[in-house]
């Protein structure tokens, strides 16, 4: 269980399988995020139409609402949201971090307020990992600290109490059905990221998450940053990059040797009538779209493209009909997964580099970052 | 073209074919509604996998929006949807009185202020004949005048204008293509309603329907009047009950030989996070089913019913999950479906006459009326 076989590379980048309880999954990856037990919009058969394989829940959200002895009792997350494929879970830290009301950090864990009804919690390693035991998914997430980038004592002190976490995570897991990835952080710091990430390879983890970037740093601090961290990983495990991202992300994050990216974008994009295309982003509000018999991307083999015109889409959008949100969730993923599915070709048959200028000018345009936090907007 | 072969009869209750050019449709048949050219939340897969044959959508808010000519520029309705199978509209007589801003009737047709921009338009029957030969379905509905069942003398005024408009929508009409249906109206007057399906019959439509009902008057009323609507018209002429109705009155409606349906009950129903069961009409917000395992009719062969259970579904809705309203209306639709194949079943066993009694005693309970107007609440 949980090995990472690599099956190619080329330079920093490359594709391999890891094997969980619910399939294997093929590397680079990009997982569509369901946060509350649902990705916005589409049913399970939905995800399997577009090829998705790692499907992401957020771990704040489920413990509030329904609760995580509620989905342990109803037969765990696969079971509960009916998703036979592999899932995986954050620790919930980032989530207390940017969406709880109040919240108080000590070197033990975290107390806060629900967004939802006002409640107080407290999230500790080890209530952390004891929820996301109860959820069950494959992947599970150490308990961790992600600080504003630009505050640099701040992010010396969240590091220190991230390892701590992670020492402490580890000691409290005990499903061995369920891989828990520790969290390299340290902010845009070049020694806090070195030091972070040797301190969390030393540890027994299968798998190794960097945390802390898209979170208001640049795109080349984020570069640069991937540049000293991923040569210092283990190769024999995969690296997950929480939270991103971008398509131009997604091709800078596997040339640089990540394989696991999840975000928020493309269904977000989707529910503000956006929709990735080779001539950029497009917003299908536009009148322009009234009268254009053609799919959003002739190239695309998602259902929606295969289905509807554009003028369709933009009837449904400006009627306010909630289709046009499933049917550009569709095409957005499924834009995401082609590109992964594109890269890992690439990567097998030795063309990714030369392939790298190509489609980082195709997808150049298409999307601005997104705040790294839930999708629930 | 629109031929309709009765397949077998059980008292009034009657099975048969109706050709069109996109399908023959079998009848007794519920037609989901499409208002906006989509059926709130589902795909044209959703209604293909829930057995789904006639869609209706309807005249005025496509006239409205998009616009019928871009719907024709388009390739008509069934293209611009996606639904291979039969379509319908309706007149967009009823949605003008009962949706329109301000309405001013005359014996050659009705201006009207749009619910969207407040624009002024004027409907008469060529020019709702001309919008339907624009959206192009099979099925096209004469323009009538639906009038306030409690006021004689209006009735007495809607009806025969009805009559003179049905012989300019027969004389307007040039698609050889679409069946053109005439409209009884009539109120609850046993002999308004008795000269109107006279003379709605007298005239050469492939099939009439049956206006003027769901709108306010009690289930015995509606029942007393198609007891005298119905034996007046032609037998090998399909029957079609406008915008009815509820399980119970499907029932019934098929008893006295009625042969098409329509309703926004099913959809409406879901949005408002109410379930069809044979316990009765669940509202499955209710606490009482955070942890219920069952799916919402164990003998339901639904994809919602066969993938998910009521604790998610109310998960789902606790959490303003748009999921929901899909999963449900997939299921509140197939119900109705799947009453419908049963009853024709019945009837084609000869069982039809013995089983109302049961089928009414199980559907009790599960449905008030829906006021009649458009799927956009």
């Amino acid at each position: 269980m949980f090995e990472y076989h690599i099956t190619a590379t080329q330079g920093r980048a490359r594709t391999g399988v890891f094997h969980t309880p619910h399939g294997d999954l093929e590397t680079p990856v990009f997982a569509p995020v369901g946060t509350q037990a649902t990705v916005k919009t589409l049913t399970p058969e939905h995800l399997k139409g577009l090829g998705a394989s790692l499907v992401l829940s957020n771990t704040y959200h489920l413990y509030l609402r329904p609760g995580d002895e509620l989905v342990r009792d109803l037969g765990g997350l696969h079971a509960f949201m009916q998703w036979p494929g592999p899932m995986l879970t954050d620790s919930g830290g980032f989530q207390v971090f940017s969406l709880a009301e109040t919240r108080k950090i000590d070197d033990d864990g975290v107390t806060f307020k629900s967004h939802i009804d006002g409640s107080m919690h407290r999230f500790t390693p080890e209530k952390s990992i004891q929820i996301q035991e109860n959820l069950g998914a494959d992947i599970i997430m150490a308990f961790d600290e992600c600080s504003d980038p630009n505050d640099h004592a701040y992010t010396v002190k969240a590091m220190e109490r991230t390892h701590r976490w992670a020492e402490r995570s580890l000691a409290a897991h005990t499903r061995p059905d369920q891989a828990l990835f520790g969290i390299v952080q340290g902010g845009v710091n070049p020694d806090l990221r070195t030091a972070s990430a040797k301190f969390i390879s030393s540890l027994p983890f299968p798998g190794i998450a960097i945390g802390g970037l898209s979170v208001g740093e640049t795109k080349a601090e984020m570069h640069d940053t991937l540049d000293i961290v991923t040569p210092l990983l283990p190769e024999d495990k995969p690296r997950y990059l929480m939270g991103v991202g971008t398509p131009e992300d997604l091709i800078n994050g596997v040339a640089r040797g990540v394989d696991i990216f999840d975000c928020v974008l493309p269904t977000r994009l989707a529910r503000h009538n956006a929709a990735f295309s080779p001539e950029g982003r497009l917003n299908l509000m536009n009148a322009t779209f009234a009268r254009d018999k053609r799919p959003i991307d002739e190239t695309c083999d998602c259902y929606t493209c295969h289905t509807f015109t554009r003028a369709y889409l933009r009837h449904l959008i400006v009627a306010k009909e909630l289709l046009a949100g499933t049917l550009l969730s569709i095409h957005n993923l499924r834009a995401l997964i082609r590109l992964m599915e594109t890269m890992r070709a690439a990567i097998h048959d030795g063309s990714f580099e030369s392939r790298v200028p190509d489609l980082l000018a195709q997808w150049q345009g298409n999307a601005e970052r997104v705040s790294n936090t839930m999708d629930t907007k």
